[in-house]
């Protein structure tokens, strides 16, 4: 029996905890609140981020150390680090938790990204405006997702504006691109250095937040794929990246700008319970085990949606033949990601024809409460 | 949020449960042991039997209840059922705990079981070997599993014998039945009258325990699959059944004789975890809960192999392709289940090679050391 902590006790580490029981690993997930939705399937250190007590509880007899989310405080990351084999490790937690520094890595390994300025003052705006132009999107280096603490903006004054009321975060102003589609890649690292990578799948975000994730994405150019594999070598090295990683592209004409990296499982990910031969969760626990990863093919097609802010009826979602309901027991809550349902086919019509139904169930649930409860 | 009772707390509990929390559905088990491996996963009280305050305490607040294995004490099932709705019901559980009850349901529907007498004291001997004749197997009617409580015999003398011996448990005496290869059903009722079946699974058993499941089984006849469907509908109609049953049958010349009926989700099922759309864990509690049922069918072929008394070199395992670990978290101890691999293939070459590779493994581990400790 292994025991693997896990900073953070959400969705994610919820199906990290149910992926690691056949597997023989518990998990004990440290987060300060008291409904963390993986609670009800592993240990849960409830306490503040920096209670040095807790810290020490929750690394006593562990394994080795994760983490679900890239916002933990860094002081706890190397807090952790300092007991136990903390994998991703906190340098490259520190690299990736930061939009300016996650640039300035891809820039140090060629790799193409939106053009990018940053803005640590008021007086850094018009120098920033003078590399993005036209139409940029301003966003906090830290503590950000799904979309939260972004907005485009389309000149100096608007900027300024964005900046102030954002509450004049240390930010990065990116050129706003104009992108075909959003790609995204799973990769893993294990402790041995072994590496394996989910097929690039096709994302649809609304409202920033992510609602359907195509696996694999239909029609990537050989190439596209080959840039995304090198990229992900790459970055796996540089960083010495322990456990899975998620890169975000945007693909425009045959090539891809890397848009964010999640040191993390990812939402983008969640198809792979059903849709490969091995999930990204299990793959995280062995890689950061060093365990062999397991194998990252696809069976057949999947789709994902994601189930945000009211819950549909679940019972016809069920009647729906081929899906797979995935809850994480949290209370319905406006733009709060509460499940997500997986479909896989054997083929593409099979699998467009579920896509067409589920999203008549998700978003005719959706709609009328989510107006209802206002902003 | 739904939450299940489910009496027993072994590994199926521990499957049920970790099916149960994506769709939002809690597990309490009841178990008299302290470590059963479904209290990772679920709420654990742990009481004896008869212990009626317990009892109370389970029910309160279910949706529904269930039960992980045959030999649950009656009078416990009738007292849970006074208080809550249990699937399958206390009726259905008695005419399947009991091998006695099974035959004579079975001669009831007409289908066709080995030839079988009673034997309550050492005087039905005799009147029983004119009935079974040759060579025959005694069985305990109730509390036997992988095995436990049978004998073969091939005298009355022997019998006597086995029966003194056995305890004097009220027993049957079957018919020893030289068959061809055992396969099993795996089936599903919801309490709205649904059902639904997995393709009929080969079983190979070894000292009374299930060793090795191919699903779906290789070259079944399309009359057998009819036969088997048939005898599983009149089984769910006349017991009113609700939940996962599994039906346990002799292949003989191109038909089925019905060794034994299962009141419960099944060894020979754990390949629906990965092997098919919808795992029998999952339509168990759907059935149960009233949900549609999932679809049963299997995608591509699947092996489960049992990890019995030692556990093998896991990482080895992981380190072959499309296999799948299932630990339960129990000590290892002879003759005790351990825990499961999957292999998944989309064809069967790949699969024979899978199961090769994983048999060398498990089957190595398991005999030097289940030697040295000695019966």
């Amino acid at each position: 029996m292994k025991c693997v902590g896990v900073l953070g006790g959400g969705q994610l580490a919820r199906m990290l905890a149910l992926a690691g029981h056949p597997l023989g690993v518990r998990l004990r997930v440290f987060d300060p609140t008291a409904d963390a939705p993986a609670g009800a399937v592993a240990e849960h250190v409830r306490a503040d981020w920096g209670d040095a007590g807790a810290i020490e509880r929750f690394c006593d007899g562990l394994d080795a150390a994760t983490l679900e989310f890239e916002s933990v405080p860094i002081a706890t990351a190397r807090a952790v680090a300092a007991r136990v084999r903390l994998a991703p490790s906190a340098d490259a937690l520190a690299a990736t938790q930061d939009r300016l520094a996650e640039k300035e890595l891809a820039r140090r390994l060629g790799i193409e990204t939106a053009g990018y300025a940053k803005i640590d003052r008021a007086e850094d705006i018009a120098a920033a405006w003078g590399r993005t132009g036209g139409r940029a999107v301003l966003k906090q280096r830290t503590m950000g997702y799904d979309g939260r603490g972004q907005a485009v903006v389309a000149s100096p004054q608007d900027t300024l504006l964005a900046w102030e009321s954002g509450g004049r975060y240390p930010s990065v102003l990116e050129k706003f691109v104009t992108f075909e589609r959003e790609l995204s890649l799973v990769a893993a690292r294990s402790t041995a250095g072994e590496t394996a990578a989910y097929p690039l799948v096709e994302n649809v975000h609304r409202e920033g937040m992510l609602r359907r994730t195509l696996a694999p994405a239909p029609g990537v150019q050989a190439e596209v794929a080959a840039q995304a594999a090198s990229i992900a070598e790459h970055i796996l090295r540089e960083l010495d990246y322990v456990g899975v990683i998620t890169l975000e592209f945007f693909e425009k004409e045959g090539r891809l700008l890397l848009n964010e990296i999640a040191p993390r499982v990812h939402n983008s990910g969640h198809w792979s319970i059903e849709g490969s031969q091995t999930s990204q969760f299990e793959n995280h626990l062995r890689a950061v085990l060093g365990w062999p990863l397991g194998s990252t093919r696809p069976v057949g097609c999947s789709a994902l949606l994601n189930i945000i802010g009211t819950l549909p009826d679940t019972t016809g979602i069920l009647g729906l033949p081929d899906t797979h309901l995935h809850l994480y027991g949290k209370e319905p809550r406006r733009g709060r990601k509460l499940g997500h349902v997986t479909a896989r086919a054997d083929d593409r019509t099979t699998l467009e024809n579920r896509i067409r139904a589920l999203e008549q169930m998700i978003e005719g649930a959706a709609t009328p409460r989510d107006t209802e409860g206002g902003p």
